[in-house]
Formats: structure tokens, sequence, C-alpha cells
């Protein structure tokens, strides 16, 4: 079966952790909305009334005739079929959980570059920018990073649920690149209270297949349009 | 076996939407920190080296060894252990993406009062509350509960997955509860496009399990220190 990702174009975004997963897995999948046309399709497919069971927004898998909405149930759905979760539901589970952790954290990195509202521009909510961003950059990021630092330093094992790689390390590997773009001095200022973290990032990086993918047209740059944005006035 | 519930013991907040399973599910449980020493107990919980695999914040449950965090991979795991989901994997995973979409809207329910940090008080965002709020209630409220409502309407059933309520339904009737409580204007001006997620809130109110739960003291009422606060400055 050959998997269909639906996501915005021209961003990581939240389509990000849900490609790194099926690159690692080796699946086959095309990133509908990156071909011509795919986005139109994207967005019918969200409106249309031809799916029972309507996405609320991006990004989506098609995987045969099911729709998958919601990155960390995309993550559920692919992680055991293709190996990126321990067996058993209490390893699942596990990974589960810090994939809901990552996310809300993702979102508030989000929220540092649009406090105010999605629908407005950057630029037309500047001011409350930097005060977000300095609460997530001084307690935020600390306390997320610290965090899986304490499981890491816990657990002793190379990844977040042992010794084989979950989506979890992949989406965590993700938010330390995410991060490091975005906040590149609070990152430095940070880094030595995070040096599992940072090595879990440069483990999943050299992983042939991540490693391959990077290096590939398939990963878009970081840009001022998703999630992780640099913006130097929110750095500190 | 008896489950160990941990959160905040004088507000509704994220763990209401575990209460709401276990008291429909008739499950044996303890509300731990609403018992003298039960906050300690739970702090010490998360920060101890006793548990393998920490929480990164309550709400979390034990059930036997097992502690499972993050609201969402609660629910994931009572689901099919007490009909709370319909049986096999794609009503599991259509409640779960539901469930996920219900927590973005509750983060952002939260945020219309903390736009800027959670670790400063409301009075110090006042002005960016009620920017953030303005497009939270103009904008962010009609495309979930339209999304909803549409649902309700493609589907034509009695609840979001069928004829049995799931955790899902449950986690929209107590978000339609904190909606009208925190913003009664908003939600009167928006009441005529929501009539069938006003009426599925009726529906889960009505259930003899909930409806006792509701009545009895175990139910925490809404106040200004949980995720829907009344602040009548914020609602339009």
């Amino acid at each position: 079966m050959r998997y269909e990702l639906y996501y915005w174009p021209e961003i990581q975004g939240r389509g990000e952790f849900v490609r790194l997963a099926l690159e690692e897995a080796g699946a086959r999948y095309v990133d509908v909305a990156r071909h011509p046309g795919g986005e139109n399709a994207m967005i019918a497919l969200m409106n249309g009334r031809r799916v029972a069971r309507p996405p609320f927004a991006p990004p989506f898998l098609k995987a045969g005739r099911r729709v998958i909405a919601q990155t960390a149930s995309i993550l559920l759905y692919l992680g055991p079929r293709h190996g990126l979760v321990p067996p058993g539901e209490a390893g699942r589970l596990w990974v589960h959980q810090l994939q809901l952790t990552l996310a809300d954290l993702v979102a508030e990195a989000h929220d540092t570059h649009h406090p105010i509202s999605g629908s407005l521009y950057y630029e037309d909510q500047r001011r409350e920018a930097k005060r977000r961003s300095a609460s997530f950059v001084d307690e935020r990021i600390p306390k997320f990073l610290g965090y899986f630092e304490d499981l890491l330093a816990r657990s002793g094992a190379t990844y977040l649920a042992g010794r084989s790689v979950s989506y979890a390390d992949l989406s965590l590997f993700q938010v330390m690149a995410g991060l490091r773009y975005a906040f590149p001095k609070a990152m430095a200022r940070h880094a030595r209270s995070q040096r599992r973290v940072a090595a879990l990032h440069d483990r999943v990086a050299a992983r042939p297949r991540i490693a391959a993918y990077l290096a590939s047209p398939r990963r878009i740059a970081f840009n001022e349009q998703g999630i992780f944005r640099h913006y130097p006035a929110l750095d500190r």
C-alpha cells in the first residue's frame, strides 16, 4: 500500500512529524499537496461530502480507504505497523504520552509568534509575541526539555522507549532542530542542561534513512511560514 | 481494580475529561488529591524517582502499577476497557482523533485568559487576553463547534461515533458546558448554528450516571482558577 500524506506544501509544520516517521519506516508515500493540483485535492477532501469522517485540519493520512487526522493519531496508527513503538500496549501508550507532551510544546512554540490569533500576521502581534517568547524561552523550553533530559538520564537508554527508535524520538529530534532554528541564542544558553537530548537529536539525524531524507529535496527548509520561525526579536 | 486519578483538587481542568469517563463507566476510582495529603502525594509521584516513566504534568491515572499521563492518552487507555469507544481499530482511532481536536480547542480556551504566560496572573495580561478572546470567540468557537455540528449532521447519529456514547462525546459535553460558562454572550449568539452539538450536550447530561455525578459533590463547580473562566471583559 502507498500512503497519501496531505499537508501544506511549503512548510515542515505538523506534517513533518509524520514525514519523519514515514521516512524512517521506509514506507511508500506521496506528499500529495506538493504535486500539481494536490493542494486543491487536499482542500476538497477536507471540505467535501465524500469522506464520512472528515479531518478538522491537515495533516491527514490516507491509508487505503481510511483517512486519519491529527498528527499524534496518525503516529499512533503508523507506530505498530512500522516498528516505531515497542511491542505491547504499555510501550505504545508510553510513546504516545511522550508524543502528546511534545505536541503541547509544539503548540506553545507556534504561539510565540502568534500569541493573539493565527489569522493575524506576526507583524500585527509583535509586541505580544515578544512578551510570550520571553516566558517560553526562559521557562517553558527548560521545563519541557528538562523533562526529556531527565527521562534519558533515568533510563540510561539510547532512545526514549529503550534500545529502538520510536516516533517520539523522531519528533524530539524535530523539536530540537526547530527550537535551535528559531531560538539559537536561547538554545545555546540552555545547551549544558540538555546534553542527552542533544545527543539523541544527533543519533536520530545520523540514522541512514533520516540522514538521506534530510539531505534530499523532500525535506523542506525551515522558514518563516512554519511553526518554528526565526525572528531575532523573539530570541534571547 | 480501583483507579487512582491524580489532578489538581480545586478545578475541573483537564482532569474533568477523565472524571467524566470514569463516572460514565461506573468505574471505581479515588480522586487522590482531593483527600488529605493527596496533593503532596501527587507532586511526590511526579518529581520522585520511584516511577520509571514519570508524567510531565497532571492529570495522570494509576491503574495497578501503571502510571498513564496526558488526558487523551488516559482516555485511549480507558476507552476500550469500559465500552467508551466502538469495537475495532477504526472506531478507536476516530474517537481519539476527535478527542485530540477537542484538546486543541481546550488549549485555545485556556489561552484566552493566559495568552502570554501561564506563570503570570490574568490581571497581568488583561489587554492581550481581550485581543486573543475576540479572535477565539469570533473565529475559533464557530470553526471548532461548526466542525462537530457538521459531523453530527453528516452521520445523523445520536453520538459522534454512532449509537453508543464515547469518551469524545463526554468531552464535547464538557467543552460546551465550559464555553457556556466562560462566554455566555458569545455562545448565545452562536446557538442557532450549534443545535446538534447542544442536543448532544443535553443527551450526555441526561445519562443517569453523568446526571448523578453532576448533582454530586464530586463535580467541582466552574471557577476562575480553571480552564474555562468567566471574565465578562472577554465575552462578546
